[in-house]
């Protein structure tokens, strides 16, 4: 997408081969920032610090990561354990989305018959490659089957804009273009469709007001930022159509982890019979859980993300701001689970799918 | 209640009766200042811009407002309708908290048969005085009623502390002396029930992590402050016992109007099977209403609320720092209706009653 009007991904290949560019999301909106990963090291810090974040962008990052990997193994004549020690901790890097697993499991299949390191740094950028060129498509595809879902509220809507809230960013900054959230909405706004997006803010990281916001400003998509608070209110009133979240995992059963108060969304938008979707590249999918509440790990993440506010004064610098008494503890639970029952459809790749194990089995064919 | 081990209430009439003190409330928990009402225009101030919040607080600066305005009166030989403009302006001031027409009321009525002024100055510091003392005695008994229903949860917690969540801040700082919400909270710290308390934070003005977490750790109460999105996690989890929140206006059917984002919360406890109480004065209902969704006015407060949050930089300063891109708008509806359905029930100074037409009319001697 485009970011002052010149055309982005949120990761690519420097030109000389050596290196992966990432956008540095931690500074957005206030400052856009391009680094460089130069050793998978970058990588894990930039998974693990947030410089990148979103699960699909996650898995991507993993894998420019390993290429990265093999590279230095190659330069530096470093032993096959290079790449497997680099697997290891860019998997531990972050606890919660399941496709940093899936991205690296698919990045070592592609070089697990061949020893040469120059072959295997040829191969792993190739899988790299075509890991985000899939991502890309994936999203696309995604947002092709929810904007047939916004046609269906536009044509309730008599020309009025069609309201979309949404949590978080699970817009392109979370994947490597489009979004899968915010897939449909660009879609739809590049179709005339006329929509307004309520982006709640996302405490404690702000994703919405400061990625999701910046996003749909860049695009000239109308929208308004909200407080997590207000999202129930005004779906009580009528202002929301319809809620499209992304996630970081969903069990075979249809039970959705994402950011932390996604479940409090999904409960208002059921008590006021406002549909409730989830957007997501089949990656997302963890095949091997069934019980979302139980199963699936939900990342503590630093209390100063709570007692801290990062934000812009009124002079244009930076600056964290403590918001609570320095003897009062804050926990920071970073995901929640939102249970199947109140999920209305997934949005995938292969099109809306049920949130059950019966339609996502029969849809992605997959066995137990 | 004690700050800094010096006993405070929230307002107080100033050593030569000339002016009202109050905490302003602005710039907790990072500096505590006591400021002086000197006009009934500084009360109007007060109200509207949230040096002083909470519906029974907003009452008792309404009141002492009143007397203000009768010294004026008084002193500048201003005619009867200084009195009646004092009141139109401060039942202007802010919409939504129906104690502040309940104490303009109670306050004119005292001096409804009295024309000489300085007998109504005698008689409106009389009339403030009482209606003070009375908050103060009716959130001792709120907390009493409270405390039998943590005495409950601790039965079943085996010398676990009674985790309770509780949004916003209806603590003493939003009445007189004691709090709503928090009475009962008080009471159980000080006969040695093991409590701890989740704070939501309560944007976007962050009553939660400013105020209450404050309350708490003066009274060295266990709290944890969190993201007004993790709630629902915790119920999910089973780490919270009970909810209790106050209320700016109750319907007669039991519909509560509070800070926004308390209706999240009660669908997240009713999902969960956890008890959701709302403690209030019963100057709180509003008689004359029934349907609490489509009654209740509720306020839209300044974007600048949501875009901006105030906090103390590392260095010790005070400053407001801008989340939002500058290109994107803002909502700030304050409050929501929480439907009396989703009540497990109120905490009233009369005892615990359902949330129900039937049950508050019963309690009240209400007829129709």
């Amino acid at each position: 997408m485009n970011v002052d009007g010149n055309p982005y991904r949120t990761i690519w290949l420097a030109a000389d081969a050596d290196a992966v560019n990432i956008i540095d999301q931690r500074w957005l909106p206030h400052r856009f920032e391009v680094v460089q990963l130069r050793r998978y090291q970058d990588g894990v810090e930039a998974i693990a610090d947030m410089l990148v974040r979103g699960a699909p962008l996650i898995g991507a990052t993993a894998a420019w990561s390993l290429y990265l990997a093999a590279l230095e193994a190659d330069r530096d004549n470093l032993g096959p354990s290079h790449l497997a020690q680099a697997a290891a901790e860019l998997r531990a890097a972050r606890p919660t989305a399941v496709n940093l697993a899936w991205a690296i499991d698919r990045m070592l299949a592609s070089v697990a018959d061949c020893q040469d390191l120059e072959q295997q740094v040829a191969r792993l950028r190739t899988a790299a490659e075509t890991l985000c060129e899939e991502d890309v498509q994936t999203n696309r595809s995604i947002g092709e089957h929810g904007l047939a879902l916004i046609r269906r509220q536009q044509d309730q809507r008599h020309g009025e804009p069609v309201n979309i809230l949404t949590h978080c960013n699970a817009g392109w900054l979370a994947t490597v273009d489009w979004g899968t959230a915010t897939a449909p909405i660009y879609l739809a706004h590049q179709e005339g469709i006329p929509v307004h997006v309520w982006v709640d803010e996302t405490r404690p990281r702000n994703q919405g007001a400061q990625l999701t916001a910046w996003e749909l400003a860049q695009a000239g998509i109308a929208h308004t930022v909200i407080v997590d608070n207000a999202g129930g209110h005004l779906m009580q009133h009528g202002l929301v159509d319809m809620c499209i979240v992304g996630t970081d995992r969903v069990t075979c059963t249809g039970d959705v982890c994402n950011k932390i108060g996604t479940y409090l969304k999904a409960l208002a938008a059921f008590d006021n019979d406002i549909p409730f979707y989830v957007a997501l590249p089949s990656s997302t999918i963890d095949w091997t859980l069934s019980d979302g509440l139980r199963e699936v790990p939900i990342e503590e993440r630093d209390s100063t993300e709570v007692s801290e506010v990062y934000g812009q004064t009124a002079g244009g610098k930076t600056q964290r701001v403590r918001i609570t008494p320095a003897a009062s503890d804050c926990a920071n639970p970073a995901f929640d689970v939102t249970p199947a029952r109140l999920v209305s459809a997934l949005i995938t790749e292969r099109g809306v799918v049920d949130a059950s194990e019966q339609a996502l089995r029969a849809r992605f064919k997959r066995v137990h």
